[in-house]
């Protein structure tokens, strides 16, 4: 099993090797994604399931029984950031194609359809937005997005035509509540927990999704060598105190709710304009990344960094504007699917620990339809988006046995979806 | 007086008005900061003046008188910043001119030769390196500077080929200290101290040049969801405290000294990489500029901000690299000639405001080899390098008055140089 599936993500990643030097360039509708997920047909059709595509270009392979019953689907995409590695999305639909395989061979017999779904455009890296088809799946998609632009000026629409697809028709890849039971997402950690707390695998409890401000400091340009000191208006000067805050504020909240209920926020962009050695900064403009699963907590983060702008405002005379860019809130997943994920890991002999992702990934839109969960296996120094992400055939086999259980169970009988 | 000083500015501006929306925009060694020159020598031969240029450029009005005297010489500058303003360098060549049309009109017969100079490129907007034109005569021209290249990919050398120049026989335009008594610069204040000080005109006792440090901090990436807070190498969070550093550390040696002894210390640049909203800062480089006159209170601070990058290394793990890009010891000018110059003023009832000079200007070339002064006068709002700047038709007429005053005296008899 180890074996075959390196091979079979090699084959999707169109490549003989799993990490090289420059990592893996597939972004969201374009040819190469197009192409790894012809390969993943081929795959498919190969263990003797049934491929096909939706109005989105998500593919979705599907081992059918007779009845209408709903399906047990899983999923996960095949483009990747620039640069990025084979493991981020590639795993989870490896391994879900491998659960089917190692569930043929040992001659299971479904009671309902079990579906590997591989969905298109998931990082936001092209078009700022994420998971595209994942968002058609569930209804979620605004087609207004359509006329976003990646850095070449082309448009999502445009992308999308480009690999064969009518934008306004997105809107049909979206499926009827009825069609499926449930869906389970595998993917690399992307971070160190599970190691770190001497765990096999994770279950996750909650996705925490972003607030993302622009903050802006107006400060007042000014010749570097003839503005005295306390006659300036710095907008660095004044941008300085707040990237602090940002980090202490976060430090102290984690300290006081501990490791259960934690959020991260981060000064992660910074502008200066006009950025020139003699000229004292007339304009900085700060992007805050500010993430929990607990929406309250990253609220009432966005509000101490209001009155913190407000404070440095009034000491300063630097005039702070706040944009807010993103403000969706944290999705949780269903309890009932993390039981069942964590009785697979009981049943296999591996360890689980129940934790939260501080990433969005496409269990996000499912979830809001279909009960959904959410199981990482460890990638190695938890890097992703990098060329040396990495997944050991081990974990990746560990995956395997995983969904195989769970879906033994999940699909053991044709009752009510 | 006013109006001609006026009207020749506005010629050597190639325009007829002195403030306009977009500035002017007249660089170094360039066709325009040629032309400008030209409409220099042509108002200098109208006022009987011998014009000539030098190897490097510079041109040169003379009032010549038979004998070898050493000549006293004035003069600036007629490049600008892009969007610049009408006055930054003009108002001392067109006082300089405005003078010698005084003194010609009065009768004066000065006993040594009298020259305003125009000073070729003084600015750094194009190469990041300034003077050049005075650097040349003063014998201070590195050249190896030849390979700088603009924005544009010209490199200094070709660009004062273009202009007519051959940059090897630029050396040539070294003067003989013998050829020159003193020389002085009247120049735009660019700052608010005259008036603060409800004085008419500052005489200038040094010049402050900056130390200028390129400040690297080295974290590490990750990504902003997945990265908990105690685990990071956030190299913008370890920016932050340094830049209030920098800015409370020059506020409160400002507070011990007063206002005799003054520094000034910015953050004017940073950049951060990857810059990306999702992923931890990795790198960051800040610029900070650090003047003052007094190179000791310079260099402590220099010091003081490398034991603070110490500290903060030690405490966040981010490795932080000092380069240090500029270390030029600040000039003293000569107390002789700034004595003739407030005496001017005393003769013609205006009030000198003694001071230092935060920004670089030709005379601190001239100064190394001659007796030199530097002149200012008021601007309004302090306001320069910007469209906006301006200084009233009244106080160019001062500034004509006062240098009249001060060749009187400086040629009235023509004993040792």
């Amino acid at each position: 099993m180890k074996n075959w599936l390196v091979e079979q993500l090699q084959r999707m990643n169109l490549s003989d090797v799993l990490v090289r030097p420059q990592g893996f360039t597939r972004e969201g509708y374009t040819s190469e994604e197009t192409e790894a997920i012809e390969v993943f047909k081929t795959i498919a059709e190969e263990l003797g399931l049934e491929a096909s595509e939706d109005a989105a270009g998500n593919a979705i392979a599907r081992w059918n029984v007779s009845g209408g019953q709903a399906a047990v689907a899983m999923g996960s995409h095949l483009d990747t950031v620039p640069n990025g590695g084979a493991f981020d999305g590639g795993a989870g639909v490896v391994c879900g194609l491998g659960a089917l395989k190692m569930l043929k061979e040992a001659d299971f017999e479904p009671q309902r359809p079990i579906e590997v779904i591989c969905f298109r455009s998931e990082e936001s890296s092209r078009f700022g937005v994420s998971t595209i088809g994942s968002k058609a799946m569930s209804g979620l998609l605004d087609p207004s997005i359509g006329t976003l632009e990646d850095q070449h000026g082309v448009t999502l629409a445009q992308a999308a035509e480009s690999q064969g697809f009518v934008w306004q028709e997105l809107l049909n890849a979206k499926r009827p509540k009825e069609q499926l039971k449930c869906f389970v997402e595998l993917h690399i950690e992307q971070g160190m927990h599970i190691v770190n707390h001497e765990k096999d695998y994770g279950v996750v409890k909650g996705v925490a999704c972003p607030i993302r401000l622009a903050v802006t400091f107006n400060g007042k340009a000014g010749h570097t060598g003839t503005t005295p000191m306390d006659q300036r208006k710095d907008a660095l000067a004044a941008a300085a105190p707040f990237i602090s805050f940002v980090q202490e504020t976060a430090l102290q909240v984690n300290d006081a709710y501990g490791n259960g209920k934690s959020l991260v926020a981060t000064v992660s962009t910074l502008t200066v304009s006009p950025n020139s050695m003699n000229v004292i900064p007339q304009t900085v403009t700060a992007g805050v990344d500010i993430r929990s699963v607990d929406d309250r907590l990253k609220m009432k983060m966005a509000d101490a960094i209001r009155s913190e702008a407000k404070r440095i405002e009034e000491t300063t005379g630097v005039a702070i504007d706040i944009e807010v860019l993103v403000d969706n809130p944290s999705v949780l997943l269903d309890d009932g699917i993390a039981r069942q994920l964590v009785d697979a890991g009981d049943h296999e002999a591996y360890l689980a620990h129940r934790m939260d992702s501080g990433a969005g990934h496409d269990v996000m839109n499912m979830a809001q339809t279909w009960p959904s969960g959410l199981l990482f296996i460890p990638c190695k120094d938890g890097l992703s988006h990098h060329p040396d992400e990495f997944a050991a055939a081990e974990d990746l086999k560990m995956g395997v046995e995983l969904l195989s259980r769970f879906l033994m169970e999940a699909t053991a009988n044709a009752g009510n979806s």
